[in-house]
């Protein structure tokens, strides 16, 4: 392997780093646009742990690896609270107004 | 709104998370031959603080939201730290045979 090799990968990394960025980011505005709707509609817009569940089953049967479930399931977990904490704080925005 | 419109945000949501999966499988694999490579070079193919740090910074120049810096370093950090589970279990693997 050669230099370049290695800054090559390191390239494609920093590239699908962005990417996965674009698409959190993505995923956020969805989350929030998701909360208002229910709100629109006097539904509770937190957490929803069918939903939840269903979500990560999707997940899990579309999961080829390397990383196994229990890794991927941590790394949506983590992803989904983030969208719950967008949620909280446009709720607090709210009450502001 | 409609029910069909929460419906449709949903399968947005469904769709974004199936893409996201992808991405961070791709990573994964990326990881692992960035790891290789190293390795058949006799570098340290461990934890790198400083092409964290790059990684990390090129991130944040590029979050135009609507998550905040804070949470997505967040998340990054936690899909980082699978890369490198990933790369200790290739390596119990390899003590193996």
């Amino acid at each position: 392997m050669s230099r370049t090799e290695l800054e090559q990968l390191r390239e494609e990394l920093d590239g699908v780093n962005l990417e996965i960025l674009e698409l959190i980011n993505k995923r956020g505005e969805l989350v929030k646009q998701t909360a208002q709707a229910k709100e629109n509609h006097g539904a509770d817009k937190k957490y929803d742990p069918v939903r939840e569940r269903d979500m990560l089953e999707r997940i899990k049967k579309n999961n080829e690896g390397p990383f196994k479930n229990a890794t991927i399931i941590h790394l949506f977990k983590e992803i989904f609270k983030a969208g719950l904490e967008l949620q909280e704080k446009d709720h607090s925005n709210d009450l502001l107004v």
